[in-house]
């Protein structure tokens, strides 16, 4: 039997001072399936919701738990999360990286950054 | 101006004894309608996936962010999470209800439960 490990959830809150790409949820998706496909992950399912001369709202569904993101250009902000499960291999270093590329992806001046052992 | 505040991020680890709800992504999909309800929130977009003989994923976006719930009744465990963004309403109150609903909903008998200011 494999064990329980649901693994690391990385949740992080982004300033940026080039808000464009908080506007543009489909260059995001692009950049979210490419990581998908980079590391092997598995999406079973996802939302991107564009508010009205705002940000969007997203969430991807993987067999390995979720990422979310929600952009407020009117702020200048991001928060998003990625929370990989370990059920099937240990992806504590993906995770990681996905966390990294989405806030150089942003061009975060700052990232607020808090990891949670699951 | 609206001062940025991106609100509560409430993150739990159930254990339980009665597997049973964690195979069953329509009754879950219903309590969290529900509570959706309740509170006055704004669904945007929602995924409810379930895996074969095994547990299901779900996320489900919001104009105040998401919530998400993994159910793992191999293990019985659910992993879960409720961030509700305070731009418009104070919604701390409304998160931690949800939190507690959902902990209630599947008998939980132990919560790890992450509070994060965002």
């Amino acid at each position: 039997m494999k064990t329980y490990s649901p693994g690391l959830h990385f949740i992080g809150d982004i300033e940026a001072e080039n808000v464009a790409p908080m506007f543009d949820a489909k260059a995001c998706k692009t950049l979210i399936d490419a990581l998908i496909t980079k590391h092997g992950l598995n999406k079973v399912g996802e939302v991107y919701h564009s508010f009205d001369n705002a940000g969007f709202t997203a969430a991807i569904c993987l067999t390995e738990s979720h990422i979310s993101v929600h952009t407020w250009p009117e702020y200048g902000r991001v928060t998003f999360d990625v929370f990989l499960s370990n059920y099937e291999n240990n992806n504590d270093g993906k995770g990681e990286d996905i966390f990294n590329e989405i806030s150089a992806y942003f061009s975060a001046i700052t990232v607020a950054k808090n990891i949670l052992r699951r």
